[in-house]
């Protein structure tokens, strides 16, 4: 398999656990926060998948101008999870041998450098640590049939 | 840098903070869990450690044996975490190329076949998915002052 295949096999083997948990949390249930100092079902949602997207395009462009971006945010979480998922998908598979090895200076904003395959592996990361999150919010909220945390595709 | 030193340094970049967080959770909240259907505090610490450990030792031995093994639970779950590091740090450093790459058979336990590589990256994305709802844990017992979810090394 490519280095391009393995990497979208990676990714949606989390996002459509990320995506499912989201399906879960109905609108009246956008502000829900399990602790005073946490993120909103809603924050925390949008900022999986802009997040992933930002750093998935920072190893594309060589670049940090992704974060300087605003990305337009749909008021329903789900709709947003469907975009930035197809976006990301159709962003990965571009990926060139060079782009994953490419070094990006990153001192600025996580003072580091990173190949383009450790940005995306920061990436998964990210995504994950926030979705095992996700899964306490979902619980709390009354869903006990949850799927596994990663999902084969 | 050899296969080895990375997978040391990237396990270690997330156990830093699995040990922070166990390290904020008092004795008088094991109990706690934030839904009724959650893993108590301690039962979820130990799950993350004893579980490294059992995925790190089945891609070493090319066998699934580890889970069969009873592991001892120190009843206090920072010492349980400490001694779990250690023993998880020692294993990892003695990875050959050959044992990252040998595909051992998972079939009976999780329908699938992954090679030594792949289960220490189901190993770290197991840990991070769990140590990300910890964060929620830690949080609602009234810590606000949180590491970041990864942590240099």
């Amino acid at each position: 398999m490519t280095r391009t295949k393995t990497m979208l096999q990676y990714f949606l083997a989390h996002r459509n656990v990320t995506q499912e948990l989201i399906k879960k949390i109905a609108e009246d249930n956008y502000d829900y926060k399990p602790t005073p100092t946490s993120m909103s079902a809603q924050e925390l949602s949008s900022h999986i998948v802009t997040s992933f997207f930002n750093l998935a395009a920072t190893a594309k462009r060589g670049d940090t101008s992704a974060f300087a971006e605003n990305r337009e945010d749909s008021p329903n979480i789900l709709t947003l999870a469907e975009q930035y998922t197809e976006n990301t998908k159709d962003l990965l598979a571009t990926f060139s041998d060079e782009e994953f090895d490419r070094v990006v200076d990153l001192t600025n904003l996580f003072g580091m450098k990173l190949s383009g395959r450790q940005l995306l592996q920061l990436a998964m990361d990210h995504e994950i640590h926030h979705k095992g999150a996700l899964f306490v919010y979902v619980r709390a909220l009354g869903h006990t049939e949850l799927p596994m945390f990663i999902q084969r595709v």
